[in-house]
This record gives structure tokens, C-alpha cells and sequence, in this order.
């Protein structure tokens, strides 16, 4: 019966569409679609050997960058493109938030093996576009090349009223020191990609969706940049030891943070028991918290505890205070133990620990 | 006597620095220092969650990005460090120029092996900040990542009059077809680079230091913008036949190139009749010549001719004029038939030829 049994064509093979199979100018004019804006500062995107914009006037630009590398700064066994592209602009939308501004433009460089699946790379470009427009910032144009791994490369505008940015320089001793949210989760939701286990399987996706879907703190940003509330501020991306030596460094004072006021949410400390893990090592040595760290005048504690929450819809909690530089930087435990606070968040070149 | 000769110290082999050694801060702290600027326009530059910048009134900015990866876009056995960091912001002032912009300010991310040596990296941002200030251009922050090979992310700033850039989209049936300097030379440089020969070395040192050293044709774009000469303008990066068909496809219209009018150098012609190559290949599928291509009415053509290479001390040459887009895109060759130009510029995901 095989032999006589008749040929059948086969079903042809659909090929997922690569930008091998429509080039490098197919695939800029499909992004080119849909990324279209109706933005009207925003003279002229995509299609031009540059974009044009027109800032607002009374208003100072900030610019910020982020280069991500498949393998190095994420895994797609973890992350879908969709998300990646929401967290590379949310990160950045962070920077901004940062600085007490708007985010605006972005310009977005992509580095793509020529096999990878369009399908892929218009779910990242979605998510990239969603949340930025969410927050105000327009993709208006980038670069396209090939490369072994996915490489992304954001760089992003965004505009504060002039004499306005927060900047990372105006801690003075006697400030109170602040910070958004909760701090670990998102290390802890790394954690907890890398290493699944079953008894911590229902505590765990509150963290690990912090760790995959950041959220930028913009309009704790904009209100303490807009009434001038804050003396410094500065984002927490790499761990919170290392973030209050970038502040105290650039503002030249020392700080005292109190372990016992440190914001852990109850996830990340119901994990920490399940795993047998210390909630301070994510803490202050984790990272992609996204968080934002600021100082605040003793005259304007109050009106921060009181409106920052009930305006931004953002929990803010003071965990410490600004010292003299020669005090330097101190951990003071439950116990009551003044330790050293030394820098030992992410550093890209370490050796992995 | 061998056996008895002394055992003296060997003498300590001295480890170059590289980014292991000295970490990303470390890293971040020596670019940051050798990058310092008294710009009045930077607010404050590296060493914040963003750079904040003063737009100068009266202006639209223009904004474009550039990723460039090793093994793909460059070969350190051709380019050193500090040449790539110069050809790298070239590239990037390239595109402020063919939008009749002033570059201002720009950040700068890079991807390292963690081995690399510091030395070249301090070479390569000379090159950038060297070729930067030369056109006004600062580097005002980045990104520094690890990787597995050399990638840079370049994102530049630039500013225009307000409603006085040149677009891609505003030539005009009837409006002549400019080009300045000379085309097709750094895509021969490159062919010397990959192919020496002993027969033509005395010829190619000027059509390798045109691929290597570019120089973007800021004067004239700045010309053609303020005095309102040209209806559109882009530089030429991957080759003529590309860009007469993304300028025509933006203008929607068509063109017409006459052979005999294209300007090719000396260097060029010898080059191509020694290696018996045909010099167009180069002129129409070459790439990276970053001359400028722009359209200008009838009307002042005479005024181009006369003033823009004496105020610039770069040539200028029509080649062609622009034509309803029915009639499409036409090489006159120098017999006098016409051929369809067909876009065959380089992409980079094509398979290679």
C-alpha cells in the first residue's frame, strides 16, 4: 500500500520573514510605519539624514544613552522583545525621571543577526513605542546594522524647565535622604528566573515582574523638580551602595542610612526566608530598582511625606540623612552597629561573582 | 657555566591597563576627566543620570544616531583607534551637515572586551572629542558596557535657524542635481585596503585617507541652509544610486545623471585603470563618501557655482537636474543611452557580493 500511495504535494514551507528576506531598507520603512506621529514638536522622524525637533522655549534639554547586549544585560530566555523593549525604555525614561524632566525624543540603534524573526523585532519596537508614548517620548529616527547578537542602543531627550533639572550635586549635610517604593525586588526577581523552585513558586511574580517591567518614577521626578523640593536625586540602577556613593560624590557629603527604615516589600522578604537568603544583599548590591534616591531640605520634609504620595501615586520613604563628607558613609543596623557602607553594586567589568 | 650562572629576578612583565583592571567607574572617572568642556551651553556633561544642555533660542534641533560594530562596520587591521573615534563623529557630523545644522552636543556608548587595552580606548575617545570640538561638538555622557567585540553607539545633536534645515523631501522637478568634492574614492580606499598591491601603492594613499579620515561637508550645509540655496539636501553613504533614490523618493520625484559629469578624482581613474575596475562601481554602488548631494533651483544656480566653493574651499559640480517622478531615475551615460539607476547601494544585511 506505501508504494502505490499517491504523492501528495508537500505543504510548502512558510519562511518567517528576516531581515535577510527584506533587507535593511524593507525593514526601516516598516518601522518607519509604525512609528509615525502626529507629536508637534516633532518636525520631521524617520526618513531624513536626521531628525528635527523644536524644544520648548524656558526649557533646558537633558540627554541620556543605554547600550544593551544580549547575553550581557539580558537573556530572552527571561524576557520576551516585547518586554525588552519596554524596560530599554523605561530605563531610560528613568535617567529622565531623574533629572526632573520630560522625556521628548529618542533616537533607537538596533544590531540584529540577519536570521532573526521580524515578528521579534516588531514586538520589541511595540513595546519600545507603547511605553514611551505613555510617557511622552517619540521614537523620531535610529540605525539598523548586523551583528551576531542583539544590541540596542537608546538615546533619549527630554526637556525640564530651566534652573530646574535635579541634579545629582546639590545634597547638602542635614538633608534628609529619600527614597521611592520598595528596594531588592527586582535582583530578587532576577534571582528567581535563574534559579526556579517550587516552594517559592507563588511569591514570586510580583518580583519578577519588577525586574521585567520596571516602572520609571516620572512624576515623582516632575513634582519634585517642578516645586522644587528636592536638592539632589539620582536613579537607582546599580544597588543602593553604590547609587549613595554616586550622590554623596558628586554633592561632597557623607550620609547615615538606617537599615530598619529601608522599604522591603513583603514579597521580596517572604522569598528571602523561603531561600534562605539576606534581603540586603539585594538591597544594597542588586540593582535595576529604578527607584528614584533624593534629598530634601528639613523645611520641606513634611510637604513631601504629605503630597508626594497622594500626587504621584508613589510611596516615598525617608531612610536616612546627609552628613558631612568626612563622616562618610555608614550603614546603621538594627543593632544599632554604624558599619561602612562600601560601593558593591554591578560593575559591568568584574569578575562575576 | 650555564648551571652556575646566577638566578637573577626576572625583570616584572608590566600588565597594560585595561577595563578589568581599572572597572567601569574607574573607566567612566578617566573619559569623564579627559572630556571636561567649558562649552557655556553644557550645563553639566558626564557624571549624571543625564547631560543638561541650553538649546539657543530661535533654533529646531536635529538628532541622529549611529551604531557601528567591528568585524562589520570596520577592521582594527585597517583603522586604528584614534582614527575610528574620529571617523566616527565624522560620520555623525555628516548627517547634522546634509541637514544644514551646527553640531552641539552628543553621547557616546561603548561596548568593550574586558581585556581590552585602556590605551586604545583613550586613543578612540580622542579621536571623537579631537574631531568633535573641531566642528563644535561635545561629548556630554554614555554608556559603557561590556562586550564581546568593539561596538559603538554615537547619538549627536545639532542646531538649525528654525525652519531653515534641509530636507530630504523638498526637491523640485526642474531643480539641479549638485554634488561637492569627489565621489567613489573611499570605497576604492577601501578595495586598496583589502586587496594591496604593489602596482598601485604610490596611487591609493589619498583614496585610503578618504575612507579612513572622511571629512564631513559642514561648511558647505551650513551655507546652502542660511542662505536658503538648496530645496534638499543628503550625504552620500552607501553609494549614489542609493541616495538619488531615497532623495527622489522623498521629494517624489525623479532624476536625470549624466555619466560625463560625475566628479571622480584623479586617484580614482589612475587606481581603476591599473586594477582594471570600473570607476562608476565605485561612483554609484561604493559608500561612505559623505559628500554632500543636494538640489538647487534654476534660479540660483549661478550663485551656488560662484560663492559656495569660495566660501567653503570645497568644489562643487551639477550633475544632473530633477525631473517629474514618472520619468524615474536615469543614468545618461557618457554615449548617451539612458539607463534605469536602480538603488544597488550597500546594504547591510544583503548577502556580501
Amino acid at each position: 500500500m506505501a508504494d502505490t500511495q499517491p504523492n501528495y504535494p508537500k505543504p510548502k514551507k512558510i519562511e518567517p520573514e528576516t531581515l535577510k528576506t527584506i533587507g535593511e531598507f524593507g525593514f526601516i520603512e516598516k518601522i518607519r510605519e509604525s512609528l509615525k506621529t502626529k507629536n508637534p514638536s516633532v518636525i520631521s522622524g524617520i526618513g531624513d539624514d536626521a531628525a528635527i525637533f523644536k524644544p520648548t522655549p524656558g526649557h533646558e534639554l537633558v540627554f541620556t544613552t543605554d547600550m544593551l547586549i544580549e547575553g550581557r544585560h539580558f537573556d530572552f530566555k527571561f524576557i520576551t522583545p516585547g518586554q525588552l523593549g519596554a524596560k530599554t525604555m523605561a530605563v531610560n525614561i528613568s535617567d529622565c525621571a531623574a533629572m526632573g524632566a520630560k522625556p521628548t525624543v529618542a533616537v533607537v540603534s538596533i544590531g540584529l543577526p540577519k536570521d532573526y524573526p521580524m515578528a521579534n523585532v516588531e514586538a520589541f519596537y511595540e513595546g519600545l513605542k507603547g511605553w514611551g508614548e505613555s510617557y511622552g517620548a517619540q521614537i523620531v529616527g535610529g540605525d539598523t546594522v548586523g551583528s551576531d547578537v542583539f544590541v540596542v542602543n537608546i538615546a533619549l531627550i527630554g526637556e525640564v524647565e530651566s534652573g530646574q533639572a535635579l541634579r545629582r550635586s546639590g545634597a547638602k549635610a542635614g538633608d534628609a535622604l529619600f527614597v521611592t517604593g520598595t528596594l531588592g525586588d527586582s535582583a530578587a526577581g532576577l534571582h528567581a528566573l535563574q534559579h526556579p523552585s517550587a516552594k517559592t513558586k507563588e511569591i514570586v511574580p510580583l518580583l519578577i515582574k519588577h525586574h521585567l517591567m520596571p516602572l520609571p518614577r516620572f512624576n515623582v521626578g516632575r513634582v519634585l523638580s517642578t516645586k522644587r523640593l528636592a536638592t539632589s536625586a539620582i536613579d537607582v540602577s546599580d544597588g543602593l551602595s553604590s547609587e549613595i556613593h554616586h550622590l554623596c560624590d558628586e554633592s561632597k557629603v557623607g550620609a547615615e542610612i538606617h537599615e530598619e527604615a529601608l522599604p522591603l516589600s513583603p514579597s521580596l522578604l517572604a522569598y528571602c526566608e523561603a531561600e534562605k537568603l539576606n534581603p540586603l544583599d539585594f538591597v544594597l548590591n542588586g540593582g535595576e530598582d529604578y527607584e528614584l534616591l533624593f534629598t530634601v531640605p528639613l523645611t520641606y520634609i513634611s510637604q513631601v511625606v504629605q503630597k508626594v504620595p497622594g500626587e504621584t501615586g508613589t510611596p516615598v520613604k525617608s531612610i536616612g540623612r546627609m552628613v558631612p563628607a568626612a563622616k562618610g558613609i555608614t550603614l546603621i543596623t538594627r543593632k544599632g552597629e554604624r558599619l561602612p557602607l562600601k560601593a558593591k553594586g554591578f560593575d559591568h567589568f568584574s569578575p562575576k561573582k
